[in-house]
């Protein structure tokens, strides 16, 4: 990552340790969290100090880095580390990475300068599908603070207004954990790119008003024939797109792609705690002991996404056959 | 209203002064504020600690008896009430219904009575259309404190719940200023109607997921064409109901229904603070000054809602016809 870059580090190995952003503290307050033991990260991953798909790949494979020169048995970490969020699979493709590596430590290292070099060759991939002065809606965080660095759906907006197309965003505030109000707003304020938050319910009417020119989001997991786990709220965004004829894309890189998963329905979806949406900020928002469902995830079929954007190239439908072609084999991953 | 009604009244003339519900306090505390002037109730209304299209008519109404008891001139008071807020039209129905009788308090009275009665015979019109053991979708607040009592949308819910259908209700929390959450579900757990709270968010999730039979709201507006203005996120559910094949069900009195209002374009959608969405239960959610858009409501094309259920019968389309139909002719208001 340049040193200029507005947006510090998301995720590092710093002097034997793993030193991250402290998601939950932001907007306000930037605060670093060393993280020395598997347990911490296991948890920091749980509270989602840490998250988004490819920042969990990098956590993932430093996680096993930590056991490996702590004396942690690397296989017990392992089953850990994947456990804590069951749907991106990127979590349990950097534990593999690094579990088949000599040197955990320096894989772990490498894959998180190679996740930055990545989400900027998506990022340029990207970029030329958004129109000069387009105003992109975008849901959740896929940015810098989803990865090590830079951003993988909202590299591509970043990547857009870093040649000009002067972009601008509407931000789904993305409840209940709200990091679209939280980091997404906090990034795009870094970043300068011109930016105004909505409850996510407005997105509808944004779009009948012919004020949302494409919806841009990242990805959890994308299965095999291109339908796509993010966050929840994804699915319904891409649905009212198609109503109004809107193009969806999805940016994510390729460790997203699950090619073991023939579809959606394959991937697990991860609930969460009811008190996610009960509480908020530690005030109760509902009754007390009010029941509450908490799906993290949606799936949205492949027949409604545009494009799925990665460093390797721009797939379109068919899916099974495009997807394919841009995932590199298992021995060189 | 019945002495045995779990839902104590939202709006009351009593000795003089109104007394209502003050909903900004709900669910933490029940708490009852007494209003003794029309600038006491402007504030009450644009801050919404009453809220709801019928519950405004009535307040609309009150708001004249006070200035017509307290010496300000009804002309002047009616004008600033209806300013207040822009979308619902039942506020200006209200102030107009008052202004045009010999004892404006009387008539106020006479309206909050009117109002429950109107309810419980919309419920019992729209109770059929619920399936037994329908899971419902809802969004925002309809019930009990939307109104003078029983509920609207909500009172249809009800309906169904007393005539041994046995519904159970997805309650959307309905941001920014979750009234879902807050008011839905406090009426919901007092009336002992199964009911799980989501972020708006899910809704899309539910319905691929097969776990929604209906979805049930109110209306701040209905134009002679059908089209319906509510709260934002509203329209978005329509399309998401049409593209799972859920029937969407509006539930408003014929006091919500605007015949000199063509089509939803001519609606005025009221815009409120951004702080509403930036700002939650005292903390900000966005970094500071970030930029928000906040409509409060949305409009739903006609062609997207199943049946319009009021006290004087149900409509289905062509609405042009059967709205014209069920709304009492002005002289007899």
């Amino acid at each position: 990552m340049k040193v200029s870059d507005p947006i510090p580090a998301t995720i590092e190995w710093v002097d034997g340790r793993i030193r991250l952003i402290d998601q939950r503290r932001l907007p306000g307050e930037l605060v670093v969290l060393d993280v020395t033991t598997v347990d911490e990260l296991c948890e920091a991953i749980a509270t989602m100090a840490v998250r988004g798909a490819p920042a969990l790949g990098v956590a993932g494979a430093m996680g096993i880095a930590l056991a490996a020169t702590t004396g942690v048995p690397t296989d017990e970490a392992a089953a850990r580390l994947v456990a804590t969020r069951p749907t991106a699979v990127n979590l349990a493709w950097g534990v593999e990475q690094a579990l088949r590596a000599d040197d955990p430590v320096a894989e772990a290292r490498r894959l998180a300068a190679d996740d930055v070099s990545r989400n900027r060759r998506l990022g340029a991939n990207g970029a030329p599908l958004i129109p000069v002065g387009a105003r992109v809606y975008t849901h959740c965080n896929s940015g810098a603070l989803a990865c090590a660095g830079y951003g993988s759906g909202l590299g591509i907006v970043r990547a857009a207004h870093e040649t000009g197309r002067r972009p601008t965003v509407w931000v789904g505030e993305t409840r209940p954990a709200l990091q679209g109000a939280r980091l997404t707003a906090w990034e795009l304020d870094r970043l300068g790119i011109p930016a105004t938050l909505v409850a996510d319910v407005m997105s509808a009417s944004l779009m009948a008003a012919g004020e949302v020119d494409c919806v841009v989001v990242g990805a959890d997991r994308i299965a095999a024939n291109g339908d796509v786990a993010n966050k929840v709220g994804t699915y319904g965004l891409a649905v009212l797109a198609r109503h109004h004829g809107v193009p969806f894309y999805v940016g994510a890189p390729t460790s997203t792609i699950d090619l073991g998963c023939p579809d959606g329905s394959a991937i697990p979806i991860e609930r969460r705690q009811g008190a996610e949406v009960t509480r908020l900020g530690g005030i109760d928002i509902a009754p007390p002991g009010f029941a509450a469902e908490n799906r993290a995830f949606d799936v949205t079929p492949e027949a409604l996404v545009t494009a799925i954007v990665t460093e390797a190239g721009v797939a379109s439908a068919p899916y099974g056959r495009t997807l394919a072609a841009l995932v590199p084999p298992p021995s060189s991953a």
